[in-house]
């Protein structure tokens, strides 16, 4: 249920992504706020200036939050984002452990500015042998070498 | 079609995933190659390592291959994934725009070791009010600030 403070946080992802556009980044903005409320770091999408396809507001967002944390987890965490999470970011967020994801524009509203991710999400619902990206197998048997080495590794960190 | 060369590149991405797991780093390795056949960069999960849950080998692979190169699109590129990419690097890798993935172990390998994408996989391919993880709308007027003020700027880099 979307309360008060959900609004004030999300405006400041929105202003963010305003002043992204400003500054040479893309039109999108994220913050990540923690169980108590307080607000850890705003991101926001930095593609063509840092030269890094990964660089879209959330993924910046939470690795700025992990790293001033000092954790890869940001359970109880909710992040706020001016536009809908493309495939890639929805996917960091799980793997961020995050609780609760707000958001303000549509997919639709990004398409329309020739942000599109539909033929993202088209294609991970697809088979894998029926995607336009061709993806191949082989070495079956070596690449379980590592798994096998993390399996029986005492000291490693599970996550 | 697998070629040998395939075969030597796939190998370096699992020996570099071997060398994660003694490192301290998580059981993946990944090798971009450049559309000459020249090997770019090697990347590996240090996840637990950098404190940060974005940091799978394929998405480490990319930043890297993208600073080296200078450019956010790998075009033209093939990259070798010790695995099956989970949700979030395969959509870095259609972000990236590389043209060919060749991968070893399968979902089912990593789930073994319990590394299990399957949650998100799952997750994204239902509607979004029907997912664990809640989701939520507001400021659909406001959020769309960002995307007129990019729509009228006139120095922008679309991509």
């Amino acid at each position: 249920m979307i309360q008060d403070r959900d609004k004030v946080f999300l405006q400041i992802a929105i202003d963010k992504a305003v002043e992204s556009v400003d500054n040479g980044g893309g039109p999108f903005g994220a913050a990540i706020v923690s169980p108590d409320g307080e607000l850890v770091c705003v991101g926001n999408n930095t593609v063509t200036k840092s030269s890094d396809p990964t660089a879209h507001a959330e993924v910046n967002a939470i690795r700025a939050a992990c790293a001033s944390v000092g954790t890869f987890s940001l359970k109880g965490y909710t992040i706020y984002s001016s536009c809908e999470p493309c495939p890639m970011c929805l996917g960091a967020i799980y793997w961020a452990g995050i609780s609760r994801i707000v958001y303000g524009a549509s997919a639709e509203d990004a398409a329309e500015v020739n942000f599109s991710d539909k033929f993202i999400y088209d294609e991970l619902a697809l088979a894998k042998n029926r995607r336009a990206l061709p993806i191949e197998r082989t070495l079956e048997k070596e690449a379980l070498v590592p798994f096998i080495r993390w399996r029986d590794k005492e000291d490693k960190i599970e996550y």
